[in-house]
């Protein structure tokens, strides 16, 4: 009862991962060879290309044990490398987990980070192939590639948007920092974890198939996640695709939910909505006359009402402007979360 | 002039590298976006199947900064990387760094590094198209993901060897831990930098263009490189093809340097050969008609007399022993690096 990784040692633990992932994995018949030799090895299908992604999760940085579950952790941690490839329009195949861990960490907390990776992974028949287990210092860290496909020539990037474009976003962005702002103001009570904005910021969504099915499509010209928060990746497309955005105050989607956590926390709802915020949420430009056909697929997707148009891309190189209920133009500056120099301010 | 990290911030340092990198790295032709996306995106080679590795070095576990220039880590760390896709026969292509760093470390350190990674890369052709960048906790750690391919059919793993195999080994195993011990030992002494076995701590070579030689021969039957220690991985192999192995004393390469330093230590240089060593030499079986073609191979890479033959495979599986100049057997352990639980003892 309730072992240690300093108990069974780290051949012992990869052992014990490779049980679990055996168990309730799934292995794609592509793989040629997984977890077990100097490297995995796959077979990549005719007529797609790959796509890569790592990200990485540092204890105290970007999560508290604290306050979320093992099993929350690892789908987080998977769920924004799947918004990576999914805002590429690719569909997740294989994943390598890099683990820095302390011999004191309990194996139960292992295999339940392990079964939240399953969690997302599972859906797209994708598995776990590769990885490294190794002890951390003071912090432990999660470190994950991803690998997906795209059908060749149909990735979307950040830098196809032209002017006249429509502006789409996914979900309501804002939710996850508003969650997280909530968190650390309520650290003291316990029901605080069960807050529904609290649980975006755990658990956030992806939203990769219908990335994959926009890209399919070939209706969008330009696609992105909000990971930097929906202005900086706002002002990544309009950089990439040099353009400007008009965004139309009165069309953003800000949820019932994140007006009244904005009233808790006497902040405006439209800071969450523009800034840092970890929502994974997909931006997306198409002409205007694809606006329809592009917001049906989002309907296919079962993701219901899911894709707002919120302005148009402009021609007027990096400059992004909001536009209030009385055709007032406010500028807009991209500010992205800066993991080293906002934190020393 | 000495500058940190945090004077510029995590995007001031990714343009700072991506610069660093169009500048003196290589960019692939099939690579279709590279750093700079929500995913790097690149086109497989028609006839080849991918491989995939990762490894991490933790500060403090596995390098200490006071012993290694920023440049030789680099060096080091894509070398391991290099080392894994090699011992599978393949080619390395893409490489996706994940660093965690701390903010007061100098930039200077940080081009170094990555010169360090392209210093390795570049021979193959072989890019950087992706990575992370996030603060770490009290230990930088440098976490690298390294894709290659092999032709179809062609990768070589640790279980095909059968009874009577030859036994190869490359180079000279166990160097690199009596070096480990050395610095350990004489740590006040500056000089100790310099010593030859220091070296091959600091920067081991890896055997990648012999083994890609070895595998598209399809001479050989196995093939493991030492990264767990000569004795663990051919333990591995055995475990894998589900036999054992016979190595004869007198034949295992000891180099003179490895003699010096044992005594130095007052150590058996039989010890440091077969146990834990960070050499990344290979271990390739082959039938015994194949012996002469597959050491000419490595003649042809430029490595003369880098191959000795140590022993056969036998059909007692598991089992491995090692005969002496009088024709005694004695039983062999396989003991590898564990992370978790050597350090705890």
């Amino acid at each position: 009862m309730n072992e240690r990784i300093s108990d069974i040692g780290e051949f012992g633990l990869i052992e014990r991962i490779n049980a679990l992932l055996s168990r309730e994995g799934i292995r794609s018949r592509r793989v040629i060879l997984g977890i077990g030799d100097d490297a995995a090895l796959f077979r990549p299908r005719t007529g797609y290309e790959i796509l890569v992604t790592c990200d990485s999760l540092v204890e105290g940085r970007h999560f508290l044990p604290r306050f979320i579950s093992p099993q929350d952790l690892g789908r987080r941690a998977m769920s924004l490398n799947i918004s990576d490839i999914g805002a590429m329009g690719g569909r997740p195949l294989y994943a390598l987990i890099s683990l820095g861990l302390r011999g004191e960490t309990p194996l139960a907390d292992i295999d339940a980070l392990y079964r939240g990776f399953l969690r997302e992974l599972n859906p797209f028949e994708a598995s776990i192939i590769g990885g490294n287990l190794t002890r951390s210092g003071d912090k432990q860290f999660i470190d994950i590639t991803l690998i997906g496909e795209v059908e060749q020539g149909k990735a979307l990037t950040r830098s196809g948007a032209r002017a006249g474009d429509v502006i789409l976003v996914s979900g309501y962005p804002g939710q996850s920092a508003a969650g997280l702002q909530l968190l650390l103001q309520q650290a003291h009570d316990p029901k605080i974890i069960g807050h529904p904005l609290v649980k975006v910021f755990n658990t956030p969504s992806h939203r990769a198939l219908l990335g994959a099915a926009v890209a399919r499509s070939g209706l969008a010209t330009a696609m992105i996640d909000t990971s930097d928060g929906f202005l900086a990746d706002l002002g990544h497309i309009c950089t990439g695709s040099r353009t400007g955005a008009e965004l139309i105050r009165e069309k953003l989607p800000l949820s019932t939910e994140l007006d009244q956590a904005a009233r808790t926390l006497k902040k405006d709802p439209l800071d969450f909505f523009l800034g840092d915020s970890d929502d994974y949420e997909l931006i997306i430009t198409c002409p205007e006359k694809n606006l329809n056909p592009v917001r049906s697929l989002a309907a296919a997707c079962n993701l219901p009402a899911l894709l707002t148009e919120v302005g148009r891309i402009s021609d007027q190189v990096g400059e992004m402007v909001l536009i209030d209920r009385e055709g007032r133009r406010h500028p807009l500056l991209p500010a992205g979360w800066d993991h080293f120099r906002l934190q020393e301010a």
